[in-house]
């Protein structure tokens, strides 16, 4: 699904359309291929029950613990770990720790944001709580983490982004969750500043730790810190996609019931976006907001308006800025990192 | 409260009675002063909704955010760890990043264990899930967890024995929630065998890592090793001790409701050793929790029944044997630990 609408440009000047997309999935099927033996030896060290639900929730198997590939998720932040060590000219093998590392962080956080956020459906299934109750899943998205961190304990240089990562990730969490309880007008209303901030945090943190901690034990440690703002500049913009994909999305591929940040007050950018405008469907859409969408009509009108009141543009806009300024990091750190400039293209115009 | 019953051996041959516990409680108190300010330090970072949170859950406010102090924990495991690192001659400074992070592992597992036990007090208070919901609870423990992380990230040495008790703990925490599941009798009971295993992972690893990450950044990493082991020992009979308080302590001191233990089919170690114990007493009392013990007075008539069939007495003897093994081990390492030996022995013959 191409939700570049209007048309993206494509930063640095590149042609666009499907291509990004096409180049970011081969790649990123090369770097899975790498790091899916050490995620799965990772986790084997697991008590029985939590390793069944461990490979349920990274899409491994079914509820009854059957052999099954699910695809789990796209992998985006161990392609960045592996890639950006490759480009650094470590091999993308010296970066296999922190690959594993990121994508535990990843998965731990998803499991719990499901608990959090009273999200059942994940990935087109069950999501784990749902599929093993809140305290099961809870467990599992604690020992997902534990391990995360027990990979790079011995790695000081990965670690201290990780942490990092780590720490912002929460904070970005706990902002978001404040956020639902704040008005849709008025002088607590969100700003798109604070979305900004929150997003870099939640986000980018995840996608800088991989970058950063990438090179770094890929053996250019004084790339890192470029390395982890051109990863948050990132994450910023792939978080602005998601929330488009959230809005304007197909459930039937990004598996998860439609517009549900539009049914629970969720401030995301393109609504935050579209009220901040002034015009008529920003009036509409902040009073339809503050009266509740509770059903299914409402919520596609409020997508409507959003749209109207140039939400979708505004994110779209900004999404391409965000890249554009990870691009030009990337670019001053690692010249010759062809593969993962393609996958950073691909993430802002996403086709699936 | 004196859980001590029958009267216990004090190991090493010291004069037994309340002075382990006072001497015990004067040790704390000094650690308590040097790792309580560099505590707030760590969580004053926080958003000021995760630190709201965090300062309930550590004692420091009540549910409004008024400042109170409530004591919060023990303070247990900071202590050990900065006795370690003063016994092994670098200064109990030394080891206040660690201090630091086992108190916030220790607490973020507190808030999580609360959510998977269902448990609605905590040190006479409500728990954080019941004071604040379980989406923000939970989204506080990782926030705990990350900082606890952050504090080690720069220290290798002291990193890997963190990394190993937080996978330890999670795990062991996973099988605590696992043996719940299974029967109190017939061939997949639980013996205690498993428990030890279990409480060594689930609390030993904790306090592992604190001796051990305190003798190493105390300038002796060679002793890491030895004390790691010491701590686990400490751990398994700290937590039968604990154990023993929950159901036949006093619930104005636990601070949590009578019983609840063996209310939930909690497998725990007098338990355990009373139903091996063959007799009358041993076989009413698996009949009747086989049964059920929905009602006080059934709970009731199971806590004597245990310890009529020796259960107490058992649990007792098992804590003491692994508090001779720690003490045993400390002495190898540290033979001037005076002040950590006496904590030691504090643990086993609690008073309060």
């Amino acid at each position: 699904m191409d939700v570049g609408h209007p048309a993206p440009v494509r930063p640095g000047g590149e042609a666009g359309g499907a291509v990004g997309g096409a180049v970011g999935g081969e790649v990123i099927a090369r770097c899975r291929r790498l790091f899916d033996p050490a995620l799965r030896e990772a986790v084997s060290v697991l008590h029985p029950w939590g390793a069944k639900m461990a490979a349920f929730t990274l899409g491994w198997s079914d509820i009854d613990g059957g052999s099954h590939d699910h695809g789990g998720g796209k992998g985006l932040r161990p392609a960045i770990a592996l890639l950006s060590a490759e480009a650094a000219g470590g091999g993308a093998e010296s970066a296999l720790p922190v690959a594993v590392a990121v994508e535990l962080v990843h998965a731990f956080s998803l499991v719990h944001d499901d608990i959090i956020d009273n999200d059942e459906r994940r990935r087109h299934r069950e999501a784990l709580w749902k599929a093993y109750g809140v305290g099961p899943a809870l467990l599992t998205g604690d020992a997902l983490l534990a391990l995360a961190v027990r990979q790079l304990a011995d790695r000081p240089e990965a670690m201290g982004y990780l942490s990092t990562a780590l720490v912002e990730l929460v904070q970005g969490q706990t902002a978001d969750m404040a956020f639902e309880q704040r008005p849709w007008d008025g002088p607590d209303q969100v700003s798109t500043a604070e979305y900004v901030e929150m997003v870099t945090a939640k986000t980018g943190g995840l996608l800088g730790a991989a970058a950063a901690a990438g090179v770094a034990t890929g053996g250019a440690p004084e790339l890192a810190d470029r390395m982890w703002e051109m990863g948050r500049h990132l994450g910023v913009a792939f978080q602005i996609v998601d929330d488009m994909l959230g809005i304007w999305g197909d459930p039937g591929i990004t598996g998860k019931p439609v517009h549900s940040d539009l049914r629970r007050d969720k401030k995301t950018y393109p609504v935050l976006a579209a009220l901040g405008s002034q015009g008529t469907a920003a009036r509409e859409l902040s009073a339809l907001l503050v009266s509740g969408t509770a059903d299914d009509a409402t919520v596609r009108h409020a997508a409507r308006l959003a749209e109207e009141a140039g939400g979708r543009e505004a994110a779209q806009m900004l999404a391409e800025r965000h890249l554009s300024a990870a691009v030009h990091l990337m670019d001053m750190c690692l010249p010759g990192a062809v593969d993962l400039r393609a996958l950073c293209d691909s993430l802002v115009n996403r086709v699936s």
